[in-house]
C-alpha cells in the first residue's frame, strides 16, 4: 500500500509549539531579543545562561548570586564519580564515546538529586543550575579517566569556560583560551527546536521530569546530524590531511572533495535545515578560532587554511554553506581538546536552552503527541 | 510580542511522518496489517515481538529461533549488575524510581553492548533483540534488590511473560497469570507516533544510535501523560478505597468523582489523544483481568467493580472513555505486581515498537527537526 505524502518530511517548515526563548531567523538569532552577534561580542556564558534559565539579563546582584550558586554545585555525588572511574576503559577499548558516558552521568545524577521528581518552576530551576554547575566537571573527570591521569578537582575562582577547560587539562587556561571557549558557549546556547531540544519537549510534554528530558537530549546531540557534526567536520579535514600531506595544495583539497561529491558523501559541518544562506554563528566563531590558530602557530593556521579551501569549494560548487560545527571543529582542535570531547561541550552549553524549554513545557505543557500516515500491509488475519 | 495560533499545539492530528509498522484509527489499531483484537486471541508476545521486529509473522522454524535468541540474552552484564545492586536503596529511599532505574540501566547497556555504535539493520536487529530479552531481568533484579532479596536468574525454560514475572517474585506464574500478562504485553507493544515512540524517532533522526533513542523512550514514558498512567490510575482506585472504606458504596464513589470534577483533578486511565470513543484495548484486558480477580477472591472482585463504577461516572457524566492504562492498573494489580513497576512492565512490552520504529527510521532517514513559533521579547540590544 502506497499513499501520496501527506505530510512534510522530519516536520521540515511545520511550526510545532511556541517559545518566548529564542527565534531562529535566516539573517538573525535571537536569544529572548537580544541577537546573538551582539551577546557574543558582549554578555558572558554566564549571564547567557541566566538570560536563558531565568528570562532577563541579570544585575549585578543577581549575577554574583547565580555565578556563586553554580561554582557550589560543581562537585559531583559518589555515584557519578564511581561511574566516572570506569569511563576512560569504556572509551579506550571503544565500548563507549564520551557522548554516551555524558547520559549515563547524568541519568545517574536524576538519582541523587534531591529535586528529581519535581516539575515545579523553583525545582527546575535549582536543578538546571546543578546540572549546569556539573557537566564541565563530568567531562573533566571523564577526560582525566581517558588518559588515566587522577581526577582535578573543580577550581571555585575560574569562570565557567576557564573551569571546564582546567578540569580537562590541569592547567590554567590563557585568558585568550578562556575567552574562545567562552563565546563557542554563547553561540552553542540556544537555537529553538532543534532536534535535542524538541527531544527534551517532547520528553517533558508527558509531564516527565528535566532529567529525563536532558538524558534523551543527550542522546539525540550524538547524532552527526546534529552535535555530531562538529566532530565529524574536525575528522573529515584530518581525513583530507591524511590524504594530501601536510601542505595545503588547492589542487589536491579540491580533487579529494571532487571524489567525494562523487561518492556522495556526506559533508559534515556543512548545511542547515533552517539556515540557507548560511549561519551566521560560523563566521563569528571562525574569526576568533583563526586569531586562536594564529597565536598558536604555523600547524594550525595550516588547518585553517585548509577549512577555508573546503568551504570556498562548497559554496563554489554547491551553494552550500558552514554552520557553526564547521569553524567550530577547527577551533577546538587549535585549542587542544580531544576531538570526541567536542559534542560534550556542546552539552555543556546547550544545557542551558534545553533547561529553558523544557520549563517552558512544564509551565504549559501540552502532551506532544503526532499521528503518521500509514504505508504497511492491509488488513489481514493472523490465522489464515 | 503575541501571535495568532500558526500551528496544533501538541501536533495534535499534524501527521508527522510514515510507518509500515502501525496505524491507529478510532475503532482499529493495526499492528503490519493484522488488528488487535486479532493478535490479543490469537498470537503470543513473542510472535507479536518477531512480527514487529522482523515485519511478518513467524514460521515455527523462525518462532524457535527467536525465542532461543531471546533466551540466550536473558542475563546482564556485569556493570549492569553493580548498578542494579544499588537500586532498591535508591527506590526506597525515595531518590529515584523504578522507571528512572530501567532508564540508567539501559544507558549502561549500551556501553558493553558491542554493536552500540553500528546503525546498520542487522546490528540493530541485534540490540533491540537484547534489549528485548534483558529488560524483563533488570525489573526482576530491580524488584528483589527493592524487596532486600537475593537476585533470581532468569528461567531458559519459561515465555518472555512468565519469565518476567518469575523473575520478579521467584515463584513461578500460573499459566493464567502467564496468559493475562502475555496479552497486556501484546496490548501495549506499539501504538505508532505515541510520544515515548515519537521521542525514539526525533532522537535517531540525527543517527544517533538505538540505546540513545531507547533510554529517551523510557525518559517519555514515565510521564504519567503517557506510560505512567496505567501507576497513577491504580493509585486513583487506591485513593477512591482509603476514603470511601471497604464497600463498594455507589453514592461515596459519585461523591468523590463529583469532588474530582470540581477540583479539576486530572484523572489518569482516561481518554486518549487520538481515540475520542475509547480505545478498543481497554475492553480486551479489562475482561481477562477481571476474570483473574474472579479467580483471586472477592477483595479483587471489589476492586473491579469499582473500577466498573468509577467508569460510568466518567462515561456518563464526562463521556470520556477508560483507555487501555485503567484496566492495566486493577489487572496487574489482582496479579500482585508492585504499583511502580507498571510503567517498567510497560517498557518490556513497548521496547518492540520502538526498536521497530528506529529501525525504520535508519533505514530511510531525515532529521526531524520543525519550526517554533517566536513569542518572546522584540530585539533589544544588551548594553542599553
Amino acid at each position: 500500500m502506497t499513499s501520496a505524502p501527506t505530510h512534510a518530511k522530519g516536520l521540515e517548515g511545520v511550526i510545532a509549539g511556541e517559545t518566548e526563548i529564542c527565534n531562529v531567523e535566516q539573517t538573525s538569532l535571537i536569544y529572548r531579543g537580544y541577537e546573538i552577534a551582539d551577546l557574543a561580542a558582549n554578555a558572558t556564558f554566564e549571564e547567557v545562561a541566566y538570560l536563558l534559565l531565568v528570562g532577563s539579563k541579570p544585575n549585578a546582584d543577581e549575577l554574583a548570586k547565580f555565578k556563586a550558586d553554580l561554582v557550589a554545585e560543581r562537585s559531583l555525588p559518589a555515584p557519578v564519580v564511581e561511574f566516572l572511574k570506569t569511563s576512560g576503559d569504556l572509551v579506550n577499548n571503544q565500548s563507549a564515546v564520551p557522548m554516551d558516558i555524558l547520559r549515563t552521568a547524568v541519568s545517574i545524577q536524576a538519582h541523587v538529586d534531591p529535586d528529581c521528581q519535581d516539575n515545579a518552576p523553583e525545582a527546575n530551576l535549582r536543578k538546571a543550575k546543578r546540572l549546569l554547575a556539573k557537566i564541565p566537571t563530568i567531562i573533566g573527570h571523564m577526560q582525566n579517566s581517558i588518559e588515566g591521569k587522577d581526577f582535578v578537582a573543580p577550581r571555585d575562582d575560574l569562570s565557567h569556560s576557564a573551569n571546564l577547560l582546567y578540569m580537562m587539562t590541569g592547567s590554567e587556561p590563557t585568558p585568550e583560551a578562556e575567552k574562545v571557549m567562552d563565546v563557542s558557549l554563547v553561540l552553542y546556547a540556544e537555537h529553538d527546536y532543534n532536534a535535542s531540544t524538541f527531544t527534551s519537549r517532547v520528553i517533558t510534554g508527558t509531564l516527565a521530569d528535566m532529567h529525563g528530558g536532558v538524558t534523551g537530549a543527550i542522546a539525540a546531540l550524538k547524532g552527526k546530524l546534529h552535535g555530531g557534526a562538529n566532530e565529524a567536520a574536525m575528522d573529515m579535514l584530518s581525513d583530507i590531511r591524511n590524504d594530501i600531506g601536510p601542505e595545503n595544495d588547492t589542487a589536491k583539497i579540491t580533487e579529494w572533495m571532487h571524489k567525494a561529491f562523487a561518492e556522495k558523501r556526506k559533508l559534515m559541518g556543512f548545511g542547515h535545515r533552517v539556515y540557507k544562506n548560511g549561519d551566521h554563528r560560523a563566521p563569528i566563531l571562525h574569526a576568533l578560532g583563526r586569531k586562536a590558530a594564529e597565536a598558536r602557530g604555523e600547524e594550525f593556521v595550516k588547518l585553517f587554511d585548509l577549512g577555508e579551501t573546503v568551504q570556498k569549494i562548497m559554496e563554489d560548487e554547491k551553494t552550500i554553506y558552514p554552520n557553526v560545527d564547521f569553524p567550530c571543529g577547527m577551533t577546538y582542535f587549535t585549542m587542544g581538546i580531544p576531538v570526541p570531547q567536542y559534542t560534550p561541550i556542546f552539552v555543556a552549553s546547550r544545557i542551558t536552552g534545553w533547561a529553558a524549554h523544557i520549563m517552558e513545557q512544564h509551565a504549559n505543557n501540552r502532551l506532544i503527541r503526532p499521528r503518521v500516515a500509514y504505508t504497511g500491509p492491509a488488513l489481514r488475519n493472523w490465522n489464515d
